[in-house]
This record gives structure tokens, sequence and C-alpha cells, in this order.
């Protein structure tokens, strides 16, 4: 068998991993032969690739980024591969295309698999916000960057009695916030599926303090937004569904905070930090599991399909199962994570 | 409600994140009362036992260890308490019993709630070998630990063209080691499952040799064991069972690697530094989530019963099925993992 | 004898491990008693102060902030304590003071001493600017977080052909941009010590890219500026100085490069998370050193000095010394830094 | 200039970041020709080399080991290298050998020189016991690597009541346990520098179990011993100088102290995960500097030296003062340690 394999999107530490087991497996047991194409999407598109053996992916399973490259690819250019697609994998000579990536690139598997092409996609995420798989490697490292970071930051905010507002990735759900907020003991958490009122975190503050605890430390996600109206000091920008969205939302809170509370606040944007770098153990194990089990079912035909983690076992979803809805935090993670504010 | 917990068998990262989440939940969200038995069920029967405020679990979010102590208890004792529970129970005013820990404190457990003590059980072990729940607390930070030594070890075993074996815990069940080997890159694995030939590992390492990779990484569990009269040099003692056992697996096998191969074969024995010390993020948010389920199902009495992590969900088995049998690594687990070694 | 003791000025990895080394030498060698003054100067003349003994001190070596909180302190009331300095001493029954803080503190303790309070100092600044000693404590910490973070961001860099602009501490002195920029491998280095030219990095990063090496990271000091009238896109406030300086550089500097090299550039500004959190060992060991001499000099009448680290040794050198001019990065340290760009 | 570069003896975190220096400051500012050996002295031997250039570089800075491999070297055969000098430098085209190591290495370094061959040496070692120079690299990572350890093993001890023996890299001189054990806040250290008596440490664990401290950890080097005829359980083998030894010091005290204690007591051998792995941030910043000052020492022709840490700056020292002897921790080092126990 040939196999095409290529990553796309945004960095995520475990690309590497996913890499190195797909050549592994299919070189090792299956005797394939695994080219890899750079910069996603574009480098199938304009037949950049190079093979991949053993020696060509030693030592990079605890590297992170990816040493393939990513890119982001237009439409147009998708479309376009979709209208030729079984004539691109003959062309290329591969019997089936991985592509690792988000929302977005396995979306475009998934047309390019409707369009004729085998395809087997691995989802990758830091912000584990895809319903089909119970988590996605990248998170946990994620979540170890935001906790060890908060980790720091409650040190200082207790030594100053300051308030801390850390803002950390996750547009569009809250994932991140929801463990780096529990594992590092935040004392607020704002996530992007429900609005907050800023003055539920003032009446927060001053009970801590009141109680002694002179400090307090806020995880906010970057897609969080307070409800409507409820931000007095500064006004945000009105989205397309006409919610209020502040640009830079951990900036934004600190100074209402400070504002309303005449006590210091701090803004820490955590950023890019989060998504680069060696992955943790559990990320490497994951990654390395959905490798394997994207060439086996290459192997086995199970085209159109993207593995998935359920409890302990990995499975084949169905693509079109994958991309359909976001997952979001729900509120009974919510709730275990209020408790213990 | 009044509530008395305590944590029981050896040390294990997130015990203090489940103690503090189940006062949190206990006390401010329902207004209960937490005391804590010190040194585990030795506490509870000398009546030695503290109060817990939120004042009292300030801070051990990220510690290792427990605030409560730890110790072994003497059968005869567990029985005596077994006879009188309820009135136990009823003397030191507890409505419900929290005890977390392993196999050992999980059957005490259900003895004692069999003797009519209300009981939830929290799991403990940082073996994995719990078969109600995906994961236990502690495993992850366990991985981790062992991960960061094979890293390190694997440039001083290429820096010095060197086989390196470590031995990481897992007295029945090799989770540790096949998850630590695989997210590290160990080259070989070796678990108490199933017996293993030196020879395969021989082979392994001169075939690694021969293409230019003149190092190796071995990863044994304490319990593993080679299969019988396949240790050419040396000899361990026959067990219970009629197996050839090592004592100091690690440091046997690495004699008879060195022996068989005529290059320096180094062992490499992580010990205890795998069970302390602050728990990974992954570990404090099961354990967080752990503590708050323990004290909803106190409240919805739902006594007999522990928490068990499945998929994402936390829910609660009977502990009778929790201890019933080992849930030990299968086969298909082992084939992920040796397609990459 | 009776110790005083505070803490004052930012938040300092190591704080905790000196209050401890001057307890325990204090308490276990001498038989002194130990007070310590809540949030710096304030707790002396509020008179909020408690003992410390063993037990007060146990289990903090490890941790980052201040067990005795800080505080920032009015000129007035400094004054104010200045002129009756002997007495307050008498008052509060300490044959010493040991103040451990950075410039401000230091000068402070100075002022005190000349007015006849008996003053051992412990310096102590993430910037590692004080003049009189080799290091301070809590620069490494800093330096080794700021080092992950470039080398997580590297990868992230890499994998989207990326450039990087890492903002660091250091609004005075350029160590810790220095030091982490070289040992995080960054392709570029702006110091407060010299006015940068955007040019220069623009120059770098297209002789970067044209043999292959498609990203970049440049590691910025908050204090960095450019030199006069080189920034193209976006003008700074003009200094008492007369300097254009940019609020945020590193934003400043990321937009700058965007514009000028028609690439992605982003900033990742580390703030707070560099002065919080567990000292590292380096930090530890200085801190506990600091404390001891600090002790030693008080039972040899050292007064009117502080610790200092001298090539391997602690020195005591006169206050005078300490405070009278800042450490800044010499011109040999930064050639080292630009050969390994 | 023609460059030769070679790493000889044990593995030493921060290696490949005196390579890649070396060759960034060659290659870039003095338009040198870099070759590097393999293996170590072997390789100069043997003709067995690579050119190094900037690409061969990239990349390593981070990473442990060596990439040009390290091994051992007869005598024999380094003499005979001393007879000919002269001709081997001229054969190989080299002006000038930068051989990175140990005592040995530069042993080997000082007699080349003096045959005639210019060399100027780079120290390397993780028990920083070399006289000339006040630090060497890798030896804050085998501290930090410590460190860590003791930290995890303090909260299982604390947690099960238990004396823990932890023995770390060290056999003719204690650095690494007096700055580890600092660092961790260890209740007894033990040094090859002086012979201990295990009934101090007994009574150091008494005491600390009757203040109600119950657990202790005692870091001791391998390279530690007790005073003669102290140890009670088992005895030691005498070696060359008439001392009694013990191998596996820190297994044998342990068993020693379980004995007279009645109390578990569980050695943990930290062995090679102290030398391997990633260089920290300190490493890293002073291999770097080690590897400039190296090649503008050649460029200066100040053959016959090394590179020296002396307070913050760089100097060359001749390789006959280097060697001559051990730095080991002297008395007063020693005092500041336990005054915090």
């Amino acid at each position: 068998m040939r196999i095409g394999i290529l990553t796309a999107g945004g960095d995520c530490p475990g690309l590497n991993a996913v890499i190195r087991s797909v050549v592994h497996r299919a070189v090792t047991h299956h005797g394939d032969e695994v080219i890899g194409f750079e910069d996603g999407y574009k480098g199938l598109l304009d037949r950049r690739y190079r093979p991949l053996d053993l020696n060509a992916v030693s030592g990079i399973l605890a590297r992170g980024g990816t040493i393939l490259g990513s890119a982001r690819l237009e439409r147009g250019r998708l479309a376009e591969a979709c209208e030729n697609a079984p004539e691109l994998a003959r062309e290329l000579g591969i019997d089936v295309l991985i592509p690792i990536g988000g929302e977005g690139t396995l979306t475009a598997a998934r047309l390019l698999s409707d369009s004729g092409m085998p395809v087997v996609g691995v989802p990758k995420t830091i912000d584990n916000d895809i319903s089909a798989t119970d988590r996605t490697f990248g998170f946990d490292t994620a979540v170890g960057v935001a906790t060890e970071a908060i980790d720091r930051l409650k040190t200082t905010a207790e030594s100053h009695q300051r308030v801390m507002v850390v803002e950390v990735m996750g547009r569009h759900a809250g994932w991140i916030a929801l463990e780096s907020g529990m594992a590092g003991g935040a004392h607020g958490i704002c996530l992007p599926e429900r609005p907050f009122d800023p003055a539920d975190l003032v009446k927060m503050v001053e009970e801590r303090f009141a109680r002694g605890k002179k400090f307090a430390v806020i995880c906010v996600a970057e897609g969080a937004h307070p409800a409507e109206g409820t931000m007095a000091y500064g006004k945000g920008a009105i989205d397309q569904y006409g919610h209020e969205r502040f640009h830079g939302i951990g900036t934004a809170l600190a100074g209402e905070l400070e504002h309303r509370l005449g006590k210091e606040a701090r803004p820490v944007i955590l950023g890019h930090v989060q998504r680069g770098g060696s992955p943790t153990a559990y990320d490497r194990v994951l990654a390395t599991r959905f490798g394997w089990h994207a060439v086996e079912a290459a192997h086995h035909g199970r085209f159109g399909r993207m593995t998935a983690l359920r409890g302990t076992r990995i499975e084949m979803v169905p693509l079109a199962e994958a991309v359909t809805e976001l997952k979001t935090v729900p509120q009974d993670r919510m709730d275990e994570a209020e408790s213990v504010f």
C-alpha cells in the first residue's frame, strides 16, 4: 500500500507522534510505502512530498510541531481538488490519504472522501472540541502548560494581594479554561459557552478577601464574553450574532475588575506557548494509538472515517459524524468546577 | 450531613485533591461537616480525626502525599470494625464514610458497607489496575515521571552506545510500563501480563545496532518475569505459582543482556519517585471530579458504590464490581505498543 | 538575639527559602528568636508581625511567593521611620532587621541603617541587576520559565513558518532576555541597554528564510526600545530622556515586523508567570546561603551590609555599594549571544 | 582556520550546546571550517570525522547527549598519539583541537598539548569537581533532576512516616549531594569528603519523630562511606586506602537505618537519569559561552588552556592547573547545609 500523510491547521503537540506511528506501523508491519505532503493540503495540490521511512521519523516522538509543516488552504483550491479527487490519488500513486487536523481539515477530508479519494482522518485540536472523540491529543499538553502558569501566578497573586486574570486558548469551547482552571485551583472560570457577569466575579473576590484570602486567580477562555451590558467600564464590539465581544477579553476583564474592586488586577495572556513544545506522555500515547489505528483502518478499507477515543478504546467513526457539531462544555462539568472555587 | 474521609494504602498523587474537593463540595454546597481520619482505617478505629473546613484544605490541590496520612491495617482490626460497623458510625457521628484507596482499601470498604456502614469509595492507584474505572488518578503522574526519565536516559544511551533497562512500578499489571514505554519511545516493553524471552530483546538490540541505531532502552514493569528457563545467566526464585521470579528484574535483565550482547547494559530503578510529588493536571481534574461525585452520591444515598470514570463521565459503580478482578493490559494494547519499537 | 525579618518589593522565587534559612540558622544554631513583619516595611511601621519558629517555616522551601507578604511603602512613612530608627528597633525589641528586597528595599535599608537601625540586607530581584552580587536568586527561575516558553514557541514558529516575538521581564537591564534568549536559541535579542533597529531584525529573518530556515524567534526585554525613528509603522511616546518608547514593545515590534516582512509575526508576553512559582534548585541554594550568611553577619555585628555572591563565596558588602548603580548587560556578553543567533 | 572538536567521557547535558556554539562562532564570525571527531579520541586516532556546518548543529541546543558520540580510550593508543601529535594534526589538517571532557579527557588534552598539538580544552562534568572553574555545565541539570526527585520523595515519606535514602551521583566529590540536598530540603547529607556515622543520622531521625515530623529524607553521594566500624549491620569491602566501602551505599544505609530505627527506610538510586536529557537554561548558557571562548582562544593562539568560569567571566586557564587536584566540598559549604536540616 502507498500511504500519503499530511498535517494541517494550527500547531498541536503530538502531530509528530502520529506521523511516526503511521510510518512505523505501515512500514514495519505491512511493508507499506509512506509519503508525507508538505504544508498540509498545499503540498498535496502542489505535488510537494517526500518519502517517509523509519529514519525520517527517528527522534521526533517527543518533539512539538510537525516535521511536515502546516498551512492554510484557500477554499477555491480545495474545490478544484475535489473535482478530480480519484485522478489526483491515482496520479500521486497513493492508496489512501491520512490527513491529521482539526475541524477545517476534517471537513476538507470529508469532501475529498465524498469525491472519491480514499481517506482516513486523524482528529487534532488542542481545544478538545471535536464531538466524536472523548479527547484529542494536544489538549492535555495545553492544559498542562496553562496549569503550570496558574500554579506560578497564584504565589504571586497571594504575595501581593492581587487579582490575576489568565487568558487561555479556546475560541468556541472552554475545555482548556475548564480543566486548567480546575487543576490550577482558579477561583473563577469564564467560558465561551455561557456569558459571564463581572459582578459575580467581583462578589467572589470580595468574599475571599472578607475571609482573609486576599488574592484571586480567574481563568478566562479567549472566546469568553460578558452578558450584554454587564461590563460597566469600556465597550466591546458587536459581533455577527449581536453579542458584545471584547478583543482581548483577559485584558478587558482585568481592567473591569480593577475599576470595580479598587484593587490591582493584572491580565496574563498565555498565547501560543500552549500549543507548542514537547507533548505530555498522555498526548504521545493517544497520538501513537491514533496513528496505529489509522493504518489498520486503511488496510481494512474503512475509508471516510477518522480515529476516535471512546472510553479506553480507539474506534473508527464516520467523518460526517465528526464535524457536524462542536463539543462544548456541558453544564454538569461546569457545576463540578464551580464547587471548588 | 457529617462526612468522614480517610486515605489508605500507598502514596498516590491526587489524594489531597480528592480531600479538598470533598470538603469544598460538602461544606460550601451542602453545608455539611467533614472530618478526616488520620492514617487510614487506623484513625477510624482509634478515633483519631480532625475537622476539615475550607482552611484545612487550602493550598493542598497541587501537593503530593495526603494531609491525612496513610497506613496499613491489620486484618484482625478490620474484622472487629465490621462486627459493629453501624455502632461505630453512630458513635463517630458520621452519616457516610468516604475511604480513598486501592484494592485493599476498597475491599475493606466493601466489607464495612456489607456490615452496615454507609460507605462511598474513591478508587486510587498509580497502577491503573482497577477494572471498574477507565483510569485512576495518580497513574498519569506516574507515567509522566517515568516518561521523563526515559527521555533523559535515551540521550545517555545514544551517546554511549549502551543498552538501558528502566524498571518502573507495576507488580501485577503493566500499565505504567506500557504507557511510559510508548510515550518514551522504548524499544522493548516487558509486562507482568506475559512472560518475556530475553532472546527476543537480544534480537531487537542486535537488529537496531545492525541498522546503525547503536543504543536501546527497555522498559520493564517490576512485576515482569521471564518465561521459564529463558534467563541463561543467574537463577530466579520459584514463586507460589511455580514461576521463576527475579527479585529486582531490572537489574537481573540488564545483567542478562550484558552477558549475551557483550555490550554495556545498565539498569535504572525508578522506585518511589513515581508515586510522590505534585500531580499532573489530568490527575488533579480526575481527583477533583471523584471527590465531587462521592459527595453527591452520599447525598443521594448511593452507598456501597465507588466513583468511576467511564468515557468522559463519572459514574457510581458497586464496590463489589470494582474489586473482583484486576484490570490487566490486554493483548491489543500491547500490539499497538510493539509496532513503534 | 532577636531578629526581625521582612520581604518587600515584587514577588521573587526564593524568598521563602531565605526566610526558612534565617529561622533555621538563628533558632537551631544560635538559639535566637525570629519575628516576621507582614507586608514589608508596612508591617514594621504598623507593628504587625508574628513569631517565626521551625514549624512556621516548615514546608516552604520549594514554594514561591513569600509567607510574610509584600507591599510598597510610601516614601513619607519611611522618612518618618528613619527619624527614630533606634527607638523603633528598641520598641520592637529587635537586635537586627533583615530586609529582603530589591533596589528600593535596599535603599530603604541603607537609610534605616544610616539612621541607627542595625540592618543586614539580602538582595532580591529576578532582574539580576544589582551590581554588588554576581547573581540574585529568582533570576535563574525567571530565565528557566522564559527558556521553556521559547522552547515551546520555536516548534510552533517552525511548523507555521512564522516569526514570534517573546517579551520577557527586564525594565532597565536585559539579563533575562540575554540568558533566556541564549538558552532558548532565539535568533534575535533586544535589550534596554542598547536601542535596536528593526531593520537589523528584518535582515536576519530574511537571511534565515533565504537559507531555508523559515521561522524566527526574537526575545525582547520589556524595557527594550528602538533607536529613534527606526520604527516605521506606529509611533511611540517620548519619555523623560527624550527617547521614543513603546508601551508593550513586544506587541509593537511584532506589528512592525509583520508589516515589513509581509509574514505573520506574533507577540507573546510572558508577564508575571516569570516571577511566581517554585524556585529552581539553583535559586533555592543561593537563597538558603544568603539567609545563613545574613544571620552570621548579624551575630558578628556586621551591620549596614548585605549578602552577595562573589564567585563561589558569599561575602558581605556595604549596602552603600550595592545600590549605587544598576548592573547592566555589558557589550561582551551581548557579543557572545549574537554569535549563536 | 580548521578546527577539530570531540566529546569524551560520560554523558553530560550541555555537550551539544558547546558543539553548536563552537560551530556558530567559528563559521559565522571567523569563516572557519569545523570537523567533529566521532566517539571521542577514538575518532581522532581512527580518522573518523565529519564536517560540521550550521545545518549540522541545527536544533541540538536543547538536546541532551552528544551528536558526536563518546567513548573511552585505551591509554596505549593515547601514548601513541602523543608521540607524533604535530604530524597527526598536520595530517588531519586541523589548526586546533577542542576536546570537551572531564578529568581524563583534559589530562589527555594536556599530554597532547605538551606533545605539540595545538589544543584548547572545554571542561565538562556533572560532578562539578574541576578546581579551576567555579562551575561546570551539566552540574545544574543533575542537581535539578535530583532536587525534583527529592521533592517528590518527601511527600511519599511524609504520608507514610518513612525514612527515604536517596543516592545521587558523586564518586569523589559530593557537590550534587550537597546542592540537591540543600535544594530539596533533605534532613541529612552524606558526602565522600568526610566519613559519616549512621548513629548521627539515627539521632536526627529520632529527634524529628519526637517533635512530630514523622519522616526524613537523607541524600547520599554514591561515593560517601561510613566512618570505619560504624555500620553495625553488614560489612563493607576494604578499599586500597584501607577504608571500609559499601557497594551501593544508598541501599546499605537504608538497611542499616531500618535495623536501628525499627522503621521503614527505603533506598532510591537515581542513577543515569541525572546525566541525560535536556540541559537547564543555566547549563545551556554556560556551555554556549565556553564554546564561544574556546574559539576565540584558538584564534588568539592561546593553546594548552581551557575555558573556566570565574565569577561572571569566562577565563582561559592552563590545562596543567585544571587537572592537578579535585575540587571537593569544603567544610564551610557543609556547615551552611547542616543548619537547614
